[in-house]
């Protein structure tokens, strides 16, 4: 039997990483939901002017990173890295989205948990020294997740009470080191989530596949560093949508930690699932990013955000994996954002 | 006109970064090539007990990583995090074959260049010291790959000259900062590669898409460090075969670099490509890991090698990208280890 010490997995950043800038873009769907106004670009062309629905997606990341970029006033080449991926095979995107950008990449895989990983990462990597700026960005597409996960869309199949809407949108955010950036959002802590599988197979409820994911990792966060859930403005999960946001509370509840107050998903925010008939909720890596990217980052420009948990959470499965009979293993990664 | 100024791009880690251990794993063909006996696993059922090619794939990085970890006398608990991502939509074989370890799993999207980002980036998250102890996991299998990315195997399809022939096998490396592996190979530097697209769209030539990307991260290596190639046991890119290595030699011999007398690629390596069949070579994530992890390894150990440059080389594409006309852009990251 090996002897093994317990190690903390939250990690303190040692030095001040801001959020230098964000932008949200995103269609018609999204600019008609509840956060439509905070979207920096939206596009009534679902196919952003181009000829097929992934060409549109990795025009949605170009155009996310071209506007932080601009917010910023910086030029992409002030870049160190991008980090970025997404839910199309092989993060195609991401590729055709930021191959204009002549920086180096660093391709992650997080699915919907994209935005956090990708931040929380680059976050670690600022921290290093080694790097002095970089981009973190994601994207989903109704059609073309529809088209690769689920049913050709012109088949019209009914969707299921649990099925959620995936979000076409995308988040960039431009993370620094700069001390010209005080005032700025920082992230301070971050938490890289754990695989866990609980045997769900429904490919149709997602929210199910990955609570016990989000559940872990806030946990775990509540419970390595003592922080009280009240002392948070928001505590936002990705895109839980009915289903899954209610298995987050109740299975939190179980574990004696209470944080319905302060808790909300960013797949039940970004859309009034009644009126836009999106049944659970939105979905997808450009869910909790634009989320992220458009409302919460315009929460803390005018003060009314001071300290959030943002955790992204991914299903990890491909279509093929699911037609073999495999179980739909969940991840939650967590990023804390303060102003000070 | 902004004034960017021009940073540097290579990393110098501040501290050791060791790599403890490694394993390679491989099938019926890699165990007949020329580095065979440097397999830890190999197995001449494709299926490596399992029922599907993916499940096999999966089967293989547990293999890996497991066996890594026994050669490095550490429990998975000790791990901070795993990285690691693989060619299947959605990295489904690293999300199978890895969900078993209790760690948190970082997702990456390199394609081929897995095996140098994942060492890329795990050093620089050592080297932050957030982090003390990480695996580095990939893998690839010929039979999944061609059923995703080219013909179904029962059609037996005639295969292009320049084609490769993907590499049954997988890779896993723990990457520690702990000074009792003194003694063992770390990595020294890490260089990021940008995405580079000279218009390749035959998906056919991997090589000739990946090369041009080989030649920007090694000649910028070079230029920035002023190293001299002759000082390196070997300059190995990751799975160019014979048209990518031509193309790199030549490209490079242009910019006045001529690294041909210690350069190889582990697509060559790995395969005798007249007697096995295999055309311009061996190609896929588990290509460059299998080799490192295996072959380049055993040579530090037996002190052949002190110095060397991993430069694990991605075709950035999916079927989809490829049918709907997309150009295929490359990538490589770079890795130097030496013993000292």
């Amino acid at each position: 039997m090996i002897n093994i010490e317990k190690k903390t997995e939250v990690i303190k950043l040692n030095k001040p990483v801001y959020i230098m800038s964000s932008a949200a873009v995103g269609a018609t769907k999204e600019k008609e939901g509840p956060l439509g106004d905070y979207f920096d670009i939206t596009n009534d062309d679902v196919k952003f002017g181009e000829k097929t629905f992934e060409a549109a997606e990795s025009e949605m990341q170009r155009l996310a990173l071209n506007t932080a970029l601009k917010k910023a006033k910086i030029h992409h080449k002030e870049l160190n890295a991008v980090l970025a991926g997404d839910l199309l095979n092989q993060c195609v995107s991401s590729i055709y989205g930021l191959i204009e950008f002549d920086v180096p990449f660093i391709g992650l895989f997080g699915a919907c948990s994209t935005m956090s990983e990708s931040i929380a990462l680059g976050s670690v990597l600022i921290d290093s020294g080694h790097f002095s700026k970089l981009a973190a960005v994601t994207s989903s597409h109704f059609c073309s997740a529809e088209r690769q996960f689920r049913f050709p869309l012109e088949y019209g199949g009914q969707r299921t009470p649990t099925s959620q809407w995936t979000v076409t949108g995308s988040g960039a955010a431009i993370l620094s080191d700069t001390s010209a950036d005080t005032g700025k959002p920082q992230i301070t802590e971050v938490l890289f989530g754990k695989m866990i599988d609980k045997g769900i197979v429904d490919i149709s409820n997602m929210g199910a596949a990955m609570a016990p994911a989000a559940v872990d990792t806030i946990l775990k966060y509540f419970r390595e560093t003592g922080e009280n859930p009240a002392d948070f403005d928001i505590i936002a999960t990705g895109d839980l949508g009915v289903e899954g946001k209610r298995i987050v509370e109740n299975l939190l509840l179980s574990e004696d930690l209470d944080i319905r107050e302060k808790y909300n998903d960013c797949g039940l925010m970004i859309y009034d699932c009644e009126k836009q008939d999106v049944h659970a909720g939105g979905s997808g890596c450009g869910c909790s990013a634009s989320v992220l990217c458009g409302y919460f980052m315009k929460k803390f420009e005018i003060g009314e955000y001071k300290n959030i948990l943002f955790v992204s959470t991914g299903a990890l499965m491909s279509a093929g994996s699911a037609m073999q009979g495999n179980s739909i293993p969940g991840i939650a990664h967590l990023v804390r954002i303060q102003k000070m």
